[in-house]
């Protein structure tokens, strides 16, 4: 009954204005299976390289999660080296080396292939869609996550795996680019003939867009006095929202909703800290509080 | 009992990607007004010129507009031209022609002196504060606008100002900028330290964030298909924001909330056509189900 999902363990090399730290531990594989695995059993399909160590191994340790799928290869982990401005709304990316990332085709193990909720992390669409066709039946849910390079550069590809999916999670340029339209609640019934019934879209410092067929829900972040490394936001934003709707094994539009508010809760914690740093110790304690003080934010009686 | 604004009342030159329109009635007075009376009577201290005719006055008749306060003087009005590019977040400010608004020098009519609750628009600070001393005793409470042309060029006389004032609106680049400080949370505490115990950030398309000593309140904007042209939001939103606040006469953190949703609301009307047109038009049950719509919208059951 577990939460699979495809995507990257890498390594980063971070600047933000308040500090730079080298060789911190992401990927969109790392973010969300830390983040989903608060709320339900994760399953990870992703490569490594030789320099991904014990170490590393730990931090997924004495959780639910399965790395059972997480494939050593000779060579270099994925590296990806960004900065941040003041605003923190945009990274610049100044190195990218793909490393064993390059040649990654996702193999399932056996076990894995009849996982009930798969997560397509941001990847090649062509592996995308060879995962579904991996899986031994077709999941409840199948949810994806995608980029403007993929939009652009493998647009047919795209959409031939947009077909199987049901959530979409994508931040909102990339919801216009997909659409070719502006307007979100335009995008969303372009983007939802395309596949998807669901669509997600993640604003950043702004929150999120829950866009369903009969109905709009707009989040907001989680207001911080101190964001430190927005890196893994949006991947442990998809990692609480999709966490909590396996975990609750329903999709009723008041499940959804609270599912947004976690998602948005365990990223305030993952931007606070380097790389998964937060993600890794923050507990369930903390975690329930903030979503207590978050609801109240957002509450209105009286209306 | 009235809601006493002063601000300004102009005619608007205004071009977004779906179409332009000349002398289009604008200015904060205009859209404030227009907003604040659907829900308290308001009265109107501005300026306007000898261009200013019978079909001007008559946009405020059979409203609880009061514009005793309004002088006409030789000259034309206040005139303003504008553009918008697709994403319709930023003007660009093509003319600006101060005209009669040059030496605009608001004098309160008498009957407008207890006014018990006061909105000074986006005008000079050293006005503004000449405005709260006009008044016969201080109102329950006070509010106001400002922009970076006085948070740059006129720190001190705004300073002054901001001293006398319980609620600050202004957007989140302003926010900024005025507390020199990128955070909105730390921002918030050091405008607080100014005077304002209350703070409303404008975000434009993302909505509004109600900061109070006690707490944070994060409203998304009402989602819509068709934004026609922005000009107004903002004072729109002030105008249902600070007019329910007074009907209802209190300022408990329920009814702040509400006050920001009726904002919202307001401000979705009137950027759905140009200028004044649709604010001008709309029917109280359209305000009542757009309300009713937004309220679901952003309610999360079952946390």
């Amino acid at each position: 009954m577990s939460l699979l999902v495809v995507g990257s363990v890498a390594f980063d090399d971070l600047e933000t204005p308040f500090g730079k730290q080298d060789r911190v531990l992401g990927g969109s594989a790392s973010y969300f299976s830390l983040s989903a695995s608060r709320f339900h059993p994760v399953q990870v399909v992703a490569v490594v390289g030789e320099d991904f160590g014990p170490e590393h191994y730990q931090v997924f340790e004495g959780r639910p999660i399965d790395l059972a799928g997480l494939v050593r290869k000779p060579g270099q982990s994925f590296r990806w080296k960004g900065a941040y401005g003041f605003d923190l709304n945009e990274a610049q990316t100044l190195e990218t080396h793909l490393n064993v990332f390059a040649g990654f085709h996702p193999e399932l193990p056996s076990a894995f292939q009849s996982a009930p909720y798969l997560f397509l992390g941001n990847i090649d669409p062509v592996l995308q869609l060879d995962v579904v066709r991996q899986m031994a039946h077709r999941p409840r849910w199948i949810a994806m996550d995608t980029m403007n390079f993929w939009i652009q550069g493998a647009p047919e590809a795209l959409k031939e795996t947009l077909r199987e999916v049901d959530i979409l999670l994508v931040n909102e340029g990339e919801a216009r680019a997909l659409a070719g339209e502006h307007n979100l609640l335009k995008a969303y019934r372009k983007i939802q003939a395309m596949g998807p019934q669901i669509l997600v879209v993640k604003r950043g410092e702004y929150g999120a867009v829950l866009m369903t067929p009969s109905e709009v829900f707009i989040a907001p972040a989680f207001p911080l006095e101190d964001v430190f490394d927005p890196t893994g936001a949006g991947d442990t934003f998809a990692g609480g929202f999709l966490g909590h709707l396996a975990r609750e094994g329903r999709m009723d539009l008041d499940t959804l909703k609270c599912a947004i508010l976690r998602g948005a809760v365990l990223a305030s914690f993952t931007v606070e800290r380097f790389g998964t740093q937060n993600l890794e110790v923050v507990t369930e304690e903390a975690i329930r509080e903030r979503l207590k003080a978050f609801s109240a934010m957002i509450r209105v009686n009286g209306l």
